[in-house]
């Protein structure tokens, strides 16, 4: 089912419009390049639980399609067409128009086509669906992880939770950097990118670092340590919460959508030149080790320390 | 995103369940054959909308599935995986169980395999995402109808519509024949694989004949005449609402899933090996003419008809 009975369908245009059979039909035909994997993945996003009741139609669209086109970041993918499944309480022209603007936004800004969709009235929820393409065979996954690998994360992490705490309490604008890394997070398409062939396993953090690599310890049947004064923080964050709390809150919290990947310990060296390549900063947090699902996070004198809340579950933990 | 974290993914168990990757990392990884094309469709399904407050979670989902399926009918392609998002109010292990069954038996009855999904917290949704493989090239279009062409349609029409008034008045079982019209529609594969090459359009009956064959009209830059005398009925459908009422209810109601489509008219004589083959009832109704975006139902007496209500719209009809 596509866009084509509805009146929002006149209004996507531009050119993250398109497919080759284009917008219209009873489905999208997309023609997959020889020698290439098909890398699928898709996500629903609901009012009042995976976004703010008041956020903007235009961050809903951005952020409901970055959170998932980070799963194909993860997995060292390039965007290949999305499809959209809009749920709306009533047809509101100046609602959708505000929403197309956050969907053209995203689209220049990675480069992506939009292929198809649905749009049905209900509760407000977004689904995304985004196909990938990785060289056959290339795609990495979580769960091919080492013992002896190093753990690595990107950028800094527990903004986005921070950001949320400041759309919450209304005290800054959503401009501001805290706010905009959880309404606007980066994906890391470009690292995801040269992380094929490199890294042994890699996650996006959209849970919380602890339980996001946790899904890589027990998918690759082994364990791992991180230390909490390792975890990269942003000054802001710092700012914000002070660096003990900023700092449990980069550790539990998600929704920074920034990369955790492992690779093998004497590739080390090689770490920094592709940090530069991507112009990100890419900081080893712990190591791989034997301990099959067993993940500890020391504390400065190397003791293990516990954490109530280890990440996101929608039917327990929230 | 995948089940991987919700316990939902341990009860989706049996073969209907896996992938290339399987369930559980960032995204599926499908290997297509080398001169196929992808064919790519989404659809949502609200509670209270799209089915009855009333519908079990088995009925949920295999309609659910059998809706979105039917898209790849449409277009010839054979089903090749499909992404579940499911949005639930609550956990609920006992309609899991029965939602799964669903699953279980769309899958065993048309070879589907599940590749991935997501689960949330919210108003009961369920998202429904196919990949289907064509032929490089041999997708069957909404927009290739000529003029001269005939117009047929699979099955009969209108049973849908009854069924779902016997399910709204509760007065028949949901495995009568005119209820389980509704809420377990048979997917035309077979018939749409045979399709190709054969017929110049497709699509399934969705919204009803009157709105669908009028989206082949448009987007093929024709016209059409259709006799409401023609349209095939059931025995059962005639027996419910006598032959006039059924016959206006399948002219202009949806749900039914048929396939319209239209052929060359020196390939009339085909069509009859072709219903052979695939077992399945296939009815000239019409023809295409040159009459750009104007379908009329013509009476016995051979006069347009005119009818209230066209089809389904989410926005504005309904």
């Amino acid at each position: 089912r596509f866009f084509a009975k509805q009146p929002f369908s006149q209004m996507l245009s531009g050119n993250f419009l398109g497919a080759p059979l284009g917008i219209g039909d009873d489905a999208a035909i997309v023609s997959i390049p020889n020698e290439h994997d098909l890398v699928v993945t898709t996500d629903t996003s609901i009012s009042g639980r995976h976004f703010l009741e008041s956020t903007s139609a235009f961050h809903i669209a951005y952020r409901s399609i970055a959170v998932s086109l980070s799963d194909l970041a993860a997995m060292g993918a390039i965007p290949y067409g999305f499809l959209l499944n809009i749920t709306l309480p009533e047809y509101n022209e100046v609602w959708l128009t505000e929403f197309s603007g956050g969907i053209a936004q995203i689209a220049k800004t990675y480069g992506l086509t939009l292929i198809g969709g649905d749009t049905t009235r209900g509760p407000l929820a977004i689904g995304v669906t985004h196909l990938g393409l990785v060289s056959k065979g290339q795609a990495i996954q979580r769960s091919t992880a080492k013992s002896g690998d190093l753990i690595i994360v990107s950028g800094s992490l527990g903004d986005a939770a921070a950001g949320l705490d400041c759309l919450k309490r209304e005290t800054r604008a959503v401009t501001d950097y805290l706010p905009s890394r959880y309404l606007q997070p980066e994906v890391r398409l470009n690292l995801g990118r040269v992380l094929g062939g490199f890294a042994t396993s890699a996650i996006d953090i959209s849970d919380g670092l602890l339980a996001d690599l946790g899904h890589i310890l027990t998918k690759s049947g082994v364990g791992g340590v991180i230390n909490f004064d390792a975890i990269p923080l942003s000054n802001a964050i710092v700012d914000y919460w002070g660096e003990t709390k900023a700092r449990q809150f980069a550790v539990c919290c998600g929704d920074d959508y920034e990369l955790c990947f492992t690779i093998p310990a004497d590739k080390c060296d090689t770490l920094k030149v592709l940090a530069d390549k991507v112009n990100i900063e890419l900081t080893v947090i712990g190591q791989i080790n034997s301990d099959v699902g067993n993940l500890q996070c020391l504390d400065s004198a190397g003791n293990p320390m516990e954490f109530l809340n280890t990440g996101f579950n929608h039917f327990y933990d929230n």
